[in-house]
C-alpha cells in the first residue's frame, strides 16, 4: 500500500486514473476510504489523489495539537516527493478550509480550485460547535457522538429517507471508533479553530468552483457567499435539497460539477 | 401571583393589557419571563396571556413523562377557569407545536393562530438532536448544554455579533438551571418525540400566519412550507437575517407581525 | 372632496382614522382608490393619508416631463399646509422610491420609513423595461399595454389563480384608460430614470422596514438587499408566494407588516 | 453544409467530435451559431449534435402555424436519418420544452435528459408575456424588440455589467432580423402556447439533470420545481447569480454541469 514519509510521518495516500492531477482533500470525519464510491467514474477522466492527512483514516496520528497550516506543509512535500508541481486541489468541509491555505501558501502548485461545503472562517457559532463535537467524542460513545454530529452533517430529507443506514452506519463506526479515533478527531476539530482567510480571498487567483447545498446546516451558503463574493471570478453553484454531506446526499449532482469543472477549466470559452 | 390549580399542578401565568386575548406558548427554553422586553408594546393593543405550561418557569414539575397532549388539556381548563371561550393563540417553536393539536382539539376555542419557527412533525433528525440535548442535559454542565443548543437557536450571525451577551447568559443560567431543570427539559424534548399533526393540517380552519427565519436551522423553512401547503388560506412571512430565535434576534419584525396580523384579523380585507 | 393647491397645480388627498399620520405613496399605476380595501383595517389605528402625486389619481397632470425629486417638493408643500410636521412615510415600488428622497431630503420629518418591493437605483435593465413600458403606452391599446406590464407585476401563481380577474380589470381598465392617461404614465416612467440613492442610504438613520416579495420579477429581492445593507439598522421581511404588487396578492400579510411596524416604532423593545 | 430532408423540410445540423451523442435542443431565439462558445469544450469529449429546428437559423421556415409537436416528429427523423437511435438529449428553455415532449413520445431514444431554464407548463401569465414578445415582433423594430424582451433573459447583475455588449448586439440583430425573421419567432412563440406536461412527468423514467438560475424571471426555478418533484429520481441543481440565459452568463458554471452530467451517467455511483 502507497505511504510516504513526509515530516517524519507515515502518510496514506491513492492514485487512481490518468490525466490531470486532482487532490481530493477530506472533510473532518473522512478519509481516502470515503471516496470509493466516486473512483470509477472520476477516474474515467482525470488522475485521482487521494491522501489521508494527519490524523485521518490510515495516515499516522499526530504527537500533539496542531493547526490546519500543517496539513498545508505536509501536502507540499508529499506533492514534492510526487512530483507534482502544479495540480487540482479539491476540499470538501474542513478539506476546503486546507485547500484555501494551500492556495493562499503555494498558489503556483494549484491549477484550480474547487471549494465545497466549506467556509472561510471558523466563527464563534462553529466554536462552539465544535466545543459540543468535542465534549460528544470524549464520551467515546458512538450513540452521544452520532447524535450529536449526524443531524447537522446530513439533511432532515436525506436522514428521514435513509435512517436505517444511517443507524447502520452508526454501529458499524461504534465498532470502529476506539479511543484513538475519537482523540484524532479532537485534535483535528481543534485545528480549525483559528481559521479565517476572508480578507486574503482575494488573493486567490486560480479559477474557481463554489459548491453549496441548499439545506446545509453547518456551513450554511451564506458562509460560500463570502467565498464567492472575496475569490475575484469564482463560479458558484447550489445543489437544490442537499445538506452538508452533499456528495453522499447527491453523488451524481457533485461528481458532474466536480468533473465538469475540472474539463472546462482546460479550455477557453469565450462569449464576449 | 397569578396561579391556578389545573388538573392538580399549579400553573402559573400572566395577564397584561387589554382587547382581544392571545395566548402565548413558550418555546422549550422559555418561559413566561422571557416574553418581558414585549410586554408594554403587545399590550398596548391587546390582552397578552403569558403562561408557564408544566415543567416550565414557575409552574409545577411533571410527575412522570408525557405528551404534549397534556399540555393541551391543561391549557384548556386554564382557558375554561379564566372564562376565557375563544382566543387568539400564538406559540414559538415547541410552544407553536402546541398550538396546533390544541386548534385540532378544540379549534372553537381558537379566534386566530400564529406559529412561529416551528413545525408539524418531529423527524428522524429531530428526534436524534433532542437525543443530542437529552445527553447534555443528563451532564448538567450549562457550559456543555449551552454549546450543545445555543449553535441551532441563534443564527451565526447574531452569534458572532451578541457573543459577549450569550456567554454572559451561559453564566447566568449556570447558576440557575439545577438538576430539576435539566430534568424538567429532558421531559420536555421527550413530550414532542411523536409529534406528527402533517396529515391533519387541512382541518385547521381558522386564520392562520406562519413565521418563518432565513436563517432557522432547527426548523428550517421547508418544515414550514409543509405548514403552509398543509393549513388552507395560511399565511407566510419570512424574517430575512435571523435564526430560530428570532423573537430575540429581530423582536421589531418579530412583534410587527403578531401584533399586526392580531389585528387586522378582525377586519375583512376584499381584494377581489 | 379635499385637494389642496400645491406649486400651482390641484393636489387630490384623502384622510382616514386618528392617530399617528402615515403617507401612503402610491406605486406607478396606483391611485389614491387603490387603497381603498385597506381603509378600514389600517383607519382602525392609525391615521391613513392617501394622496395621488401629480400624474396619479384625480390630481393634475404635469405640463411637462419632470423627475421625483419634484415630488418629494410637492408632498413637502402639502404636508405643511396640511400642518404635519413628523410623518411615517410609506411607499410601494415607485413610491417607495419617492420616500427614499424624501428621507434623504427632508428627513427631519420623517418618523420612520417603510419600503415595499422598491429599488435604490433604475439600472439599466430596469430602463430597457421602462422604455418598453414606453412603447406599450404609446399603441393607447390596452391589450398591448397590460399583456407588456401584468405579467411582471402578479406573480404567476396569482395570475394563474386569478386569470379571470385580471382580464375583468384589463376591459375595465381599457374603458377608463385615455390618452391623457398614457402620457401621464409614460412621463411618470421616465421620472425615474436616473432614481440612484444606493451610496446615500447610510444617511437614513429613521426606523426603517424593508418588504420584499419572494416572487417578485420587477425588483427582485437583491434589489432590497442593498436597501437592507445600506440603511443602517433597517428591518427585512419576505412575503412569500407574493409578486411584485404583494399589497394586492397578499393583503393580509402586507397590512400585517405595515399596522404592525407603525405600532411597534412606538416603543423601545430591548432584548439586551 | 450539412442539412437533411426532413418532413419536406431543409433542416441544418452540425456535428462536432465523438462520443455519446448529445442533441442540443435552442431556446427561442437562438440557433445551432448560438453553441459556437463551447463546441471545443464540450466535443473533447463527446459528440455535440446541433440542429436547427423549423423556423430556427439557417433551417427552412415554417409554412403555417405549428405546435411543438412538430419539432418531436422532425427531430426523430432527422435522429433516424442519422441512424442514432438512442441519444442524450439537452434542450434550452424552449428547446427544453420540446425535449420533454420527444422524451415523453419516444423514450426508447433518448438516453438521459438536460432540461435548463424551462418549464412544464405555459402557464396564463407566460401566455401574456407571449402576447407581449408577438406584439413586439410585429413592429419588426429591434428596439422595441430588444427591450421587450432582453431585460427578462438576462440576469439585471449581467445587464448592468455588459451594457456595451448588449447595446451591440441589439445594433447587430437589428441589420439581421428581418420580416421573415420575426415572423418565423412568432410562430415559434405561438407553437408553445398550450404545452402542459406536467401530469405526465411522472412517465419520463431516463436520468434527469434540471438547471435552475437564480435570477432567472421568465422561468422562475418554482417551475423547475414542478420537473424536480415531478420526474422520478431527477437531479437539481442551481446556478448562482444568473438570469435565464445561464449559459451565456456563467458559461463555464453550465457547461461543468452538461458535460459532467453527460459523463457520470455513464457509472453506477452508489452511495448505499
Amino acid at each position: 500500500m502507497p505511504y510516504l514519509e513526509v515530516m517524519d510521518k507515515k502518510i496514506y495516500y491513492e492514485e487512481h486514473g490518468k490525466g490531470e492531477v486532482v487532490v481530493f482533500l477530506n472533510g473532518i470525519m473522512m478519509s481516502t476510504a470515503s471516496w470509493a464510491p466516486f473512483i470509477k467514474a472520476f477516474s474515467s477522466q482525470h488522475k485521482m489523489l487521494l491522501v489521508d492527512l494527519l490524523d485521518q483514516g490510515r495516515s499516522d496520528k499526530a504527537d500533539d495539537e496542531y493547526t490546519q497550516d500543517l496539513h498545508v506543509e505536509m501536502l507540499k512535500e508529499l506533492l514534492e516527493k510526487l512530483n507534482y508541481h502544479k495540480v487540482h486541489l479539491f476540499g470538501v468541509s474542513y478539506g476546503g478550509e486546507v485547500a484555501q491555505l494551500f492556495a493562499l501558501k503555494y498558489q503556483d502548485m494549484v491549477k484550480s480550485l474547487i471549494l465545497s461545503n466549506t467556509t472561510s472562517y471558523t466563527d464563534r457559532s462553529m466554536q462552539d460547535l465544535e466545543r459540543s463535537w468535542d465534549y460528544a467524542a470524549t464520551t467515546h460513545d458512538a450513540s452521544v457522538f452520532f447524535s450529536s454530529t449526524m443531524p447537522g452533517i446530513y439533511s432532515y430529507k436525506f436522514y428521514e429517507e435513509n435512517y436505517e443506514w444511517l443507524k447502520e452506519r452508526e454501529i458499524q463506526f461504534g465498532k470502529i471508533f476506539d479511543e484513538e479515533w475519537y482523540e484524532g478527531f479532537r485534535r483535528a476539530a481543534k485545528s480549525a479553530h483559528n481559521l479565517n482567510t476572508t480578507e486574503r480571498l482575494q488573493k486567490i487567483k486560480v479559477p474557481t468552483l463554489i459548491i453549496s447545498s441548499e439545506l446545509d446546516t453547518v456551513t450554511p451558503l451564506k458562509y460560500q457567499e463570502v467565498l464567492y463574493k472575496g475569490i475575484p471570478n469564482s463560479k458558484w453553484v447550489l445543489i437544490k435539497d442537499a445538506g452538508h454531506a452533499s456528495m453522499y446526499e447527491k453523488p451524481y449532482e457533485f461528481m458532474s460539477l466536480v468533473m465538469g469543472f475540472i474539463s472546462t477549466t482546460q479550455f477557453d470559452i469565450k462569449i464576449k
